[in-house]
């Protein structure tokens, strides 16, 4: 199977002024090779975090962009995540001095003394599980925290959750499930990066479980149809996310955009409007980027209801 | 088995300058009869809502203040409910033309032209599925949309959810689970009411399937023990719930406290923060009402790992 | 002129339930005796903050309820501030450890360490002046941070802004102007304090120059009619208080009801919001509040043109 | 003198990734030609906006990138605003379906019907007016919408306000005043446009009067001297303008930014801390834009005093 892997340098934008790095044909299996959100210069716990920033070009090292063909600005591209496999025994986490959603920040400015810094090493034990402790331990449950295709004209940060994906740090974003993606430019310019062993709802202290991943993915394309933000599949579930500040304003994309898509099952929209009300679920993927990202679902049952 | 209804009037206020209706002892299995949250005026889709709100004293009737022997200011009252039975075989929810979560409202003021309202009965069909038509029907799973204890000055509308509790619109408010509440005056005063058939997250127009029920509860109290915000134990779960605007500052108060909570447990907050972005869970209750409602979770696996 | 005291305790809620301390006329000249937002218990930087806090029965002691002779719910109560004088030769302002527009807050929570206490206490000059040292030193500038008519229902938090007016922290409730509120119950149940010597914009690190002042005022009542929110004319602007979180809603409001009182004057409200686009002004009142408070205001000149 | 204006095509990006148009000494005064923010699509009020809006690259053309000669990444680059002339008899305003301050729109999403788009043209009378009606008149008080230097890494859409300026609407850009941005490639890559011939407090409506303009300006560049936020300097204050959401993470960048340059003439964060609370002022310039803006003052005096 193919590995789709940088030429030298790992990209920092999603950005479609990038050169690809592979042109991957729709219903290829292929396997992208990622770096972890601190570009794999955290190691231990007596590094030093402010230096390691300083370091690297930025967040979220992104393997991309990848143009698939066939896709036009308009389409929307389809997402089969296959599988997830670590690419390290460790994974690390960090609490940062002034990042992290109980922390003031650089957009939630106070004038507080920072926090002290913490890193955290987790080592796969022999069970499987990613342990720093006997009480700091955790079950593999991989995902990608971004995920995104180059915006029409932008070329964005790879901090930022966005209309395109991007830094969404959703869960759902994981094997099995199939994401789909509004594609702004001719080729998509798909990236992706930044995987998380496990993470919590909110990456509360900003920090998943960072680890270097190999990524399984197939792609299709399907012409013509427009999404406006990123919609996930699940084998149960339908599901949007909303990247926004305020965090109600994340909410209302998430859960006006599952309306829309109901709209498509045949739902009126006041209709689907008391459906959701009843039996939405509605979580908070991430309170720590540039946009807060919530998850609303619903049922694919309820959803087809109307079909 | 005890049934405690008003006697007469509704309460519309959290407050403990309301006459108590009930003195309950700690232990006692009690059953509280709850008016739905339209006082059941609501009762045909060609009800007039407007009209009904003008005739209501308010929001939310609730059954209380009922005293609660023995709890004094600075204690914590320990909320067992075991059982939610419907006192009617028909629920209602209602599209508003300006409350809800995707229109303009009172707090967030806009200048366009308002929804049209619309009102649905479901009743209980022979499968015991509440039903609208084929496509909006929806299982039992009740709770109690309102549950406070008095504020210690203030008397509060009912339709604020707040420190003592209030108009949570919390879906984990049902049977099987423990809610911890502040004690802020002697006797708690505690108020419950607002039943929901059932309810997604977020309660997105901002009325679930609202009836009127039987809810048969257990009080302790736990004396010298003082929290700041509701906490909910399910058998497997400990949360919290932050209500506030924007919904980022209420996800704040969710995680804050629980990590507080795990504190109780023998945690250092910095590692029960690191824990908690990992396995943490953070959904929204309610988007709708003056405060917004966000629950935080962890598991009691993990939470007593450090005791 | 009569002056207006306490009997024996300030009032420490916005509550209909409290009973009159005194009943106006409309027309006649009073003067309002107002305790400073510490109740007089901060006299020195040594002073312990949190030992007043724990002392005091609640934040901006009250004066009042004044009912207003003639005053029916569903009026507007005219408010005119005549004169404001001090009442004491210094006044306090204060850094609070978990309080205020730049530290993590009961609203805002995060896991930082707390601000250190820093009590300042001016006194006035022989410039008339008020003054800390030599760089800290300003103009006597003074208003009434509370001003409201009770709830219809509810007994609110005097720390708290809301639509009958209350905590807003509006350096414009002042000597010269206006101020408009709703009347929910008969009588009105006015109530004014927390005046401040001076005070910025923002209110930003909590805490004025907080000071014991006697305010000279004038009731009328315009019977029938109805506003949302509290009005405040100045000899050359009108302006609309909205107080709310998020901070644009504060700003929504006061907007939204700017072009309510411009359509009274003949406005279109679509023109109105387009006059208000081009020359409407927008300041922030408080940001420290449970909810922040915004002005907007537009020229009595442009308003008026459509007479 | 030298007029700067584009080669053919105008920039729709804050980016450092475009050619320079021009190379500016500093010292050098020069004159600037800017389109208005619809590119000069609109003149008539039959204009179609929907069409206008699909025919234009983006919102608020750029002229720029000029490169300033001799600035380093980490220098600050200071903007004289010596005058802005008219470069036409008209200017336009709109009131867009889903953009705007009181309306719902891409950031907060609602499903209520959207508002009748219409369209404002104003043109000069003879008194220097600019004048669409009666009652729609107001005088000329130019500002520059648009003022930023590139990121370092990211190319920006027109549209937003950030940490070097952006789209801040701020109408303290404006002749007579003194913009520092920070500047984070060597050149500075500066841009300007969307002159707005007046605006008032937050562009309610989102388009001010959108006006094409000559825009004279002299550079200075202070090397070595980092700022992080845009700073202003009129005759008699000091500002910074904050830009992000929710309004108050606005409104905690702008003041504890202000706190940073008090800090450069001498004070103690604290007492400048207390200082702003007393004397600053905080208006909001943008309620509409993807961050909203605003600006926080204090007086020279008042800063200058620790000097």
């Amino acid at each position: 199977m193919r590995i789709i892997e940088p030429n030298g340098e790992y990209s920092y934008l999603f950005s479609r002024y990038e050169e690809p790095i592979a042109r991957v044909e729709p219903g290829e299996e292929i396997v992208v090779h990622t770096e972890d959100a601190y570009c794999g210069l955290l190691r231990s716990e007596s590094d030093n975090l402010e230096e390691a920033k300083r370091k690297r070009r930025g967040p979220n090292p992104q393997t991309g962009p990848i143009y698939i063909e066939g896709a036009k600005a308009g389409d929307t591209l389809k997402v089969h995540i296959i599988d997830i496999e670590p690419a390290r025994d460790w994974a690390v986490s960090c609490v940062h001095k002034a990042f992290g959603g109980l922390t003031p920040n650089k957009f939630t400015r106070m004038i507080n003394v920072a926090l002290h810094e913490k890193i955290y090493i987790y080592r796969f034990d022999n069970e499987g599980m990613l342990r720093y402790n006997d009480f700091l331990r955790f079950p593999w449950k991989p995902f990608m925290g971004t995920i995104a295709t180059a915006p029409a004209m932008e070329a964005l940060s790879t901090s930022m959750p966005f209309e395109n994906g991007g830094n969404m740090d959703a869960p759902e974003v994981k094997p099995g499930n199939i994401i789909y993606l509004p594609v702004s430019v001719d080729g998509a310019y798909f990236f992706t990066g930044d995987c998380h062993a496990i993470q919590g709802e909110g990456e509360l202290c900003g920090t998943a479980l960072e680890i270097s991943a190999r990524v399984k993915l197939k792609f299709e394309v399907i012409p013509g149809k427009k999404i406006t933000w990123p919609r996930i599949e699940s084998p149960d579930e339908y599901m949007v996310v909303g990247s926004a500040r305020p965090m109600e304003d994340a909410a209302r994309i998430a859960y006006a955009e599952l309306i829309e898509w109901m709209t498509e099952f045949g739902w009126d929209n006041i209709d689907a409007y008391q459906a959701l009300t009843q039996a939405g679920k509605l979580y908070c993927a991430n309170m720590v980027d540039p946009n807060y990202s919530m998850v609303a679902k619903v049922s694919k049952t309820l959803a087809e209801r109307r079909t």
